[in-house]
């Protein structure tokens, strides 16, 4: 290691007030891409984060407009040609907070309590974006960065990156790089650091079903139509058989069965039911027979039903017969499966399944394709050594259940892999009431993150 | 009939329009029972009505304090006590309005249109309450009532009732009678007046469906726990089988199989397949197998969800699995069914059914048993002359899928049977929006009213 990087670890130690101060400052804005009424902090946030990659000595800094909203870019591409090029990736867009009833603070007046910070975007991802800048930051103040770096972050993540693969086209040369660093993934617990080998994609659909021309009484009519919200049920709870396998026609048809390797490198993940239950609260856990809870989520596919909404809901009773039911439905797919082969399963599915005296409609929304590593992926020794020596022991290596869109977009669009940790935390409650981030294990990550750009310039790999 | 009888009738032709104006008043006080944000406007509508009793000419008029919503109460006690006193029940209050978005006009901004005026309550009930003062107001007005009259006007008809019971025990001197008159059944088309002889019974229920303990990230999670929404789908798709029949155990226990002569009489009612099939705009009829769609709705009991939701219903997609599912589930009762042997057929269904890795919770909200009116009814001659009279044709008589509470709370608690008729029409949209009222047949009805309270004093049965 230089000289300067004792003095970059010693930057980054001294400054940690600040850093934490400037991740609030950037935590307020409610960059909340899915809602229209909040189109203008979305440019707040993005112009905030231009300006800070500014300030930290970044150039070529650019808001990219796109036909939704803006992604930001800027770059550093003095270490020379024989060191690498490194495209960082983010996402300054935040899930929506609601339910705001079940969140303990304000999810946009970031708040300390204890060792986390709670706020909506803390841990997915504007406190990985800023672990990234910071650990830059710590360098350029201290020596010179040893490596090439590019930044894209763009505002559409949390709507599966409608833009993306648009912005990727029309700036193929301007984004080309070695590999991507994509801090979006996290890791399985405080103590154990990870890198991510797999995704799974993700297939979401609005399904509409409709009965009756508008509300009925249920007394007046009851028993004549068919209820849709009863239709729309008869349709769900079809999906799956008893034994938790999806029902679709031909969903299975491309899914690779695991190898026996596979499943002992599950078996060794620190995940176990008791984990499960434990972080997700429920009565019990549930899932397709025959494959372990880690395995279900990382190498199987799943169908949800995200939300449903029908007829009256309010408080009290009205007696009506909707008109119409619309649930909101999503899979999760694992390689070789692809989001369109699976919007024809559905198709074929409701085709043969929706009951008669009800129609339905079916919209196609965000999807992306499932992801695997390869091991050969530039960069992946320089993380290990990192996290190896921040933490103390060598990163778990692991396939996991979330979709990152993107990375099946650098990969097609721009030819390079991504390589894919970060330091949210199981527990972090991203996309849920009380989203936090752990400050240590954040502190953790921004030494890393000095400590791999060094190794990054030794291990051109 | 008294020479009396046709300057009444006169004299409601020449009102017309001034009728007209005070429906418009009445139906502009947005009185939603269900609604805590309209709690000032139901107090206003009670007191609209008593004032105009008053003006009328009826005697002590009371707004009578309950838990919930108030109830107005008027007599007129002089015709002597050899003649029939009839007990006019009606309620003030009216449904809420939503979905809004659907109405083509302000559900509170009388519109008139052609024949009819568009508003929430013109036909439930607000203009048949009017149509039984304005006959009042006609008679009054031209020479004296031969019959004693009572009011009951609640407001709390469209939530179920709750604190009429109470009201009618508190009350039993005050509103005893020989008969009711409920003016809430409605008519079978504009050219068939109407007796309804039946009413369904209704057991109204909130299901909530409980899961993780919070939002869950739909990919970090999605296979390990069962979701409430999809756990709510498969409690309700089981709720019915194949052949349109209730599963819950026990439900049909109490019911009453139809006889051949009623199974005559519903095959020669005029609503036939097509009049529903029209009525509701639906793709194709549903309903029990074996049964014509008037026996369904008439005398079989059926089970409707009224409303769900769940997780996220916004615009775009959000990858969640929700924490909780919830449904307004509701049954309609026929002879002789009761609300708490229906309320212990689901809960068994419950316990059998409901799948592991949730748990749920039941509510019992609003209920009421069915009724079957006996034929030696008092005034049931009055009306059918009357009906006769003004449209030229004997009324048909007919069982009604409709639940009334009231009328089983004053047959058990005043000992007095209903006759149930009315001037709403299949297609008034009542509970839907734009709800609308036709008025050549709330002009008739008004007349027919007028000179059913004549025949009354001929007729005492």
């Amino acid at each position: 290691m230089p000289a300067a990087y004792q003095t970059a670890i010693n930057y980054l130690k001294t400054n940690r007030p600040r850093f934490l101060d400037e991740l609030i400052e950037f935590l307020k804005i409610p960059s909340i891409s899915t809602d229209p009424n909040h189109t203008a902090s979305m440019l707040v946030a993005a112009e905030w984060l231009a300006e800070k990659l500014n300030r930290t000595g970044l150039e070529n800094t650019q808001i990219i407009s796109t036909q939704g909203h803006p992604a930001v870019y800027a770059d550093y591409l003095h270490a020379g040609p024989h060191q690498p090029t490194m495209l960082i990736y983010g996402h300054y867009d935040v899930q929506p907070p609601d339910p705001l009833d079940l969140w303990m603070t304000d999810p946009f007046s970031p708040a300390i309590i204890g060792d986390h910070i709670y706020a909506r975007g803390s841990s997915d991802m504007k406190g990985q974006i800023l672990a990234s800048i910071f650990a830059l930051e710590s360098i350029f103040k201290n020596g010179s960065l040893p490596v090439n770096i590019k930044y894209l972050i763009e505002g559409e993540e949390e709507i599966g990156s409608p833009s993306l693969s648009a912005l990727l086209e029309d700036n193929r040369q301007l984004l080309s790089a070695d590999f991507s660093l994509n801090l979006d993934a996290g890791m399985a617990g405080p103590d154990l650091p990870t890198i991510v080998t797999g995704l799974r994609g993700l297939a979401y659909f609005e399904l509409t079903v409709y009965g009756p021309r508008q509300d009925l009484h249920s007394g007046v009519y009851g028993g004549v139509v068919k209820n849709p919200a009863i239709a729309l049920a008869e349709i769900i709870s079809g999906m799956h058989d008893s034994s938790g396998k999806i029902t679709l026609p031909g969903f299975y048809d491309d899914v690779i069965e695991l190898t026996a390797e596979e499943r002992r490198q599950f078996s060794e993940l620190p995940e176990d039911d008791y984990f499960y239950l434990v972080q997700t609260g429920a009565p019990e856990l549930f899932g397709e027979h025959g494959f372990s809870a880690a395995e279900r989520i990382g190498a199987r596919p799943t169908l949800d039903v995200n939300g449903f909404i029908s007829g009256f809901t309010g408080l009290g009773s009205k007696t009506i017969i909707p008109s119409w039911a619309k649930a909101k439905i999503s899979t999760r797919l694992v390689p070789n499966q692809n989001p369109v082969s699976v919007r024809q399963s559905l198709e074929s599915y409701l085709n043969r399944h929706a009951p008669a005296g009800v129609t339905w409609e079916l919209v196609a929304m965000a999807g992306g394709s499932p992801y695997l590593a390869p091991d050969e992926i530039p960069g992946r020794q320089a993380l290990i050594s990192a996290l190896k020596s921040v933490w103390g022991k060598n990163p778990i290596f692991k396939r996991e259940g979330g979709s990152i869109p993107v990375v099946n977009e650098m990969k097609t669009i721009l030819g390079i892999d991504s390589l894919l940790t970060g330091f949210g935390l199981p527990d972090d409650r991203v996309h849920s009431p009380n989203e936090r981030l752990h400050l240590p294990t954040w502190y953790k990550g921004i030494e890393a993150l000095v400590q791999f750009l060094y190794n990054l310039s030794n291990h051109k790999d």
